[in-house]
This record gives structure tokens, sequence and C-alpha cells, in this order.
């Protein structure tokens, strides 16, 4: 076993006071943490991006709202689950794509019954509930990684986009943890990123990621990967998933879909490497994805500079649909899942009131793991 | 009939001593015009990139190479001959995909056989064979918007990649000619453009001189425009060429070729627009395209920013090869081509000679002219 240095993107600060995360949107230039204190700190970090990718999003936002409650243990115990209410509204406002948001505090939610608990007490248990999510977030991550590894082979070229490596959870990450356990075993993998226009959490954050785990990687132009795979460079597609319907339509950054094509065109392989909170049992099909339009300064400022003429409108959406007829299969933390998708009739989805654990796989369900 | 008003590329400063490019590295934050006077003007102009575009290139080339001889006049016949070589060579050598600009060359050293001509003489038929050239492309423009025009109609939605634009040319473009005219005629036609990494030739020239020219354009990423066509928000794809083989297998910008699968995909019809001396007949097919790669810094310092860390590699091909059996028709300045492509069986490929004229087609090609 090779030693491999992974980043962690989400934790407590020492004194367990406040969520501490890595500022991406100063990589790759300078490496900052922040530490988030109010719900100023929390909301700001998730709506522009310093913190970022949905399962690192959920357990932040968790984690977030415990802390944003720490200065207002004084309050009536009235005020004070009133204010986690409100919090927990505000945070939950901040990116309404991913579904590990809502499912994070919906859980954080529950703790806090029309009970008769103190602040102090009520406060410890929501700690505990954000602690025991970023705990399972890693957990997460490592068996989404040793599910995915039967994908993978040693001296594989894994062509992904965006970023859904250790910065997008607080683990070892989903699309990049098997590449990560490969890199463990001392397998040759080497990766292929696209940068991911419009805010390149490829080039800026998967390759400074990867390389600083000592995994070969190179970016390419988004618009290049189609020729990449017509040389013959790449043998699989890995990317992540912000939402995963029923049927397995797939909801991810922009430009996945026309991955999904270009691997179908070249008989490559197209995997997407996802928690099973990832899976939204409530949605039939792709089609009920709500898809966030972002804003247009992200194509048109480049970075500060002027990219755009003025007065010339753009279209940025954050997410693309992959029909799950493009998908090849779909890892999670509970295996890896081949078509024909139903996950609305098996137990294994998403669950509103807890995690779903690998134990809790209904027999016969097996017949669709690989 | 509407008035559309076109910018000029390329063309001769007043006195006819220089010629007068738009700067376009400094688009859309600056016009700026340059004039281009010496060998190290033409050369650094075309290298960096502030003359770009295939034919554009070519006409700038040739009306560059007479440019440089003014200030050589006085040297002795055989001086003002070895440097008239010379300056071809260092022209040609700037540029190695584009067939344009070796073809406009070579017309020009045809005009300097080893005859009895003298220094001024000479200089005079190289002005007036670069005037030709610049005057012959601004009429195979309009001739291919003329011949485009009919896979056109009115409320057309056209998907585009790069700058195949008046920006890339001496007239009104090349894949953009024929939105050019449709907007003449009054009709509606909204262009979706492609920003185009690494160099956002799409958001920062397409979408500047449609928008100057009054005509409506969105601006996407890259990896936007499959779900856009997934959406049905595209009518059809025209990109230009840089070159094309006998086979109508197509060297383009890189992303035209993924752009041309998911066409395939979503069935749009996939247009490739370009003059006839793009098509090489002394290839037989992509495959023998030799693709440059460009500099890591067009990915990695992007907009001056550092966007991917120190020390990981790029891939970062300027073309990619469409297969011809993706591409609907190509369209020329003498007409509508539709597969099997065969432009080695015919006379109407690129003559190292001279132009080919639509006066010049071969009794029997036309079965292939739609």
């Amino acid at each position: 076993m090779r030693n491999v240095t992974v980043i962690e993107a989400v934790r407590w600060t020492p004194d367990r006071s406040a969520v501490r995360i890595i500022d991406q949107r100063l990589l790759p230039e300078r490496y900052e943490e922040r530490d988030l204190r109010s719900l100023d700190d929390v909301c700001d970090a998730i709506t522009t991006l310093a913190v970022r990718g949905a399962p690192a999003i959920g357990v932040a936002g968790a984690m977030g709202l415990a802390a944003s409650l720490l200065a207002h243990v004084r309050d009536t115990n009235a005020e004070f689950r009133a204010r986690l209410a409100a919090n927990a509204e505000r945070i939950r406002a901040t990116r309404p794509t991913a579904v590990n948001l809502p499912w994070t505090l919906d859980r954080m939610l529950v703790r806090a019954p029309s009970s008769q608990l103190g602040n102090q007490r009520l406060l410890e248990l929501l700690f505990d509930e954000a602690t025991a999510i970023l705990d399972e977030d890693r957990a997460m991550c490592r068996r989404i990684g040793e599910h995915g590894l039967a994908l993978l082979h040693d001296g594989a070229r894994v062509l992904t986009h965006c970023n859904a490596g250790a910065l997008a959870t607080a683990g070892i990450g989903t699309a990049m943890a098997p590449v990560y356990l490969a890199a463990e075993r001392g397998w040759s993998i080497e990766v292929l990123a696209d940068e991911t226009r419009p805010l390149l959490q490829g080039s800026r954050l998967t390759a400074w990621e990867l390389s600083r785990a000592g995994i070969p990687v190179r970016v390419i132009a988004d618009g290049a990967a189609a020729s990449m795979m017509a040389r013959g460079l790449v043998d699989m597609v890995i990317v992540g998933a912000d939402r995963i319907a029923a049927n397995g339509d797939v909801a991810n950054k922009i430009g996945s879909y026309g991955l999904a094509i270009a691997a179908r065109h070249h008989g490559i392989p197209f995997y997407v490497a996802a928690p099973s909170s990832t899976l939204d049992r409530t949605l039939p099909n792709g089609g009920a994805i709500h898809v966030e339009q972002r804003h247009r300064d992200e194509l048109a400022r480049s970075f500060g500079t002027l990219t755009i003429p003025d007065g010339v409108p753009v279209e940025n959406p954050a997410f693309d649909i992959t029909p799950a007829e493009l998908v090849t299969s779909i890892v999670t933390d509970q295996g890896v899942w081949r078509p024909p998708f139903n996950f609305m009739d098996s137990t294994l989805g998403i669950r509103y009131s807890g995690v779903v654990s690998a134990e809790r796989q209904v027999p016969g369900a097996e017949s669709r793991l690989v």
C-alpha cells in the first residue's frame, strides 16, 4: 500500500465551535482556510462556492447550522427553536439543485422535536448530529471508492469533469474515491481533468487535489474531451452527481451530458459515482429536476476580465441532465448499479429520516449489484 | 432588405503601404486597429492571434508579404528576390494547420518568376496580387453566404463554435456569412455562440461582431451545447473549417468534433462552411492532418489568473478532426456539398496555381450540388 495524502475540505475547528473549510475560490493560487461561525458566514460560503460539491455542501450546511446557533444559546427556548428553523431555511435556500443540503438539514431538524429539551442540550444534540453527518460522509466516500475499484484496473486512464473529489466532500470524494484507493494500492492511474467552464473546478480543484496526492493528472479544455476519446486516450469517464432521479437520470455539472454522448459514440463506459443520498426517489425522472441558472458574470467577466461584450446575454445553466440510457453504471456507497436503474422500487434510495446503510439492503436487490 | 453593418477585419491602410487589422486580442474590452508594415509585425500578428481565422490569416499573410518588401525596394534585385522568398517562408511558418496561408503565399511567389522584372515593378505585381486575394476573399464570403442561405429559414436558431465570422476573413465570414445575408433579408435569426475555450473566440469575437451587426446572439459555455440541443433550442450547427480533406473530414477548432457528435445524437444538422481553398486534395482523409499543440498558458493562465496548479501538464490541441460521416453538408463558395464527399475526384478542390472559380466547375459535378 502506498501512502496517499488527501486534503480535508470540511472539518471542525479544534475547539469545535466553527466549520473550517478550504476556501476553494482562491485555489490554485492561494491555500487559505476559513472558519464559518455565523449564519452569514455559512450562507455566503455556500452561495459564493467557497465550499462546493453536493456532499461537502450538505455536511458544511449541517455543521454550519449548529455553529450558527452557538451564539444564541442564552435566548429563550422559543426564540432558540425559531432561530433554528429560520437558519435552516436560509441555509436551505442557498443552492437549489443539490439534494444533500436539504437532506442533512432535515436530519438536523428532526433532532429538535417539540420536546422539553433546553437550549444547551438541544445544541449538543445538533453538534452531535452534525458530527455524525461528517463522519458518515467520510465513510460514505470510502465505500464508494471500494465499490468503484471494481471498475478500474492498473493503468486505467480516467476522464473526469468538474470536481467530485476530496474538495467536494468531507472525505476522499465520490468520482475520485476509486482513483484515490487505486493509487493507495499502488496502481498506476492517470486522470484527464476537463477544466469545466465556467468556474474551472476541474483545472483549479481536481488538478490541485490529485497532484497534491501524487496522482498523475493532465488538464484539457472541455471541448477537447471528444477528440481525446477518438485518439484512444480515455478508458472510462467517471463523474459525480448532484441529483439522481429514480429512473437513473443524472443531474450533474453542465458538460456531463455532452461527455456521456461522446463516451457512447466511442464505446467508452460512462460511470456516475455519488452517495446514495444523491438518489431522489421523489423524482420519477430527470425532467422534474430544477436546473439552477447561474450569474452572467461567470461567463462574461471571467476572473475579472471582460470576455463577453456588454449587452450580449448568456445562458448559464449550472447543471445538465444525462438520461439513464447513457449511463453505464452508477456507483454508490451501497454498490455498483447497472441499467435498467429503478431506484423507485428499491428501499435503497434516499430516506429523509435517516442514513441508508449497507446493512439495510433488501434481499434480492443484490441482483442489480455487480 | 435591412442594412447590416459588418466590420472589416483586414484591409489596406488608406495609402496602401500597410495591412490594417483589428487587434482581436483586445476584444471585446477595447477596439484597436494595428498597421502591419514589417515582417516582424506580420509574423507577430499571426502568431499571437491578433489576426486569426484561416481566410483572414491567408489574406493578411499575402498582403503582409507585399508590405514587408516596401522598405527594401532599393536592394539589389537578387537581394530583393531572396528577401521575398525568405519573408514568405517566415510567414508560412507562423501557423501550421490552416491551408489558406501557404496557398496565398504560393500565389504571391508565382508572381516572381526568374524574369527580368525590376524591384519596383515586381513590388507592384505583389501588391496587385495581394489586393486580388483580398477582393476574392470578400467575394468568396458572399458566395458562401448565398449558397448557405438555402440551409437557413426565417426564425432559425444557429449554434456556432469559435469565430468563423467577419473577423476571421476579409469579408462577411464563412460560417456566419449565411447568417449575415439572412439578417440582410430581414429574417429573424438567433445565434448561440459557444464561448470556445481556451481563447474564447466565440464569446469575445463572434458575440461582438454579431451584436455590432444587430443580430441576436447569446453565449454559452462549451459544455452547455449538448443540453441546449436536448432542450430543443438549436435548429442547426454551422462551423467553419481550417482544413478539409479530400474525403470530407474536417479540421476545425477544438470542440467542433464533440458538437458534431452531439448534433448527430439529437438529429440536428451539422454544417461546415468554408472557402473552397480550405479543401486540401493532397490529404486523402483527416488522419493526415497535422494538429498544432498550443501553449500551456492558454489553459493555465487564463485571463491573467493562475487556473491550473504549477507542475500540472495540459493537453492543448488547437484543432480536432470531425469525420465526414458526421457532417451533414459542406458549404463552399461553389455550392452546398452532401455526402459522400469526394473532393479528390473533382477538379473543384484547391488549386495551388490559382483560384478555383465557379465557372470552372466540371459538368457532372453538379450532381453533388444541392
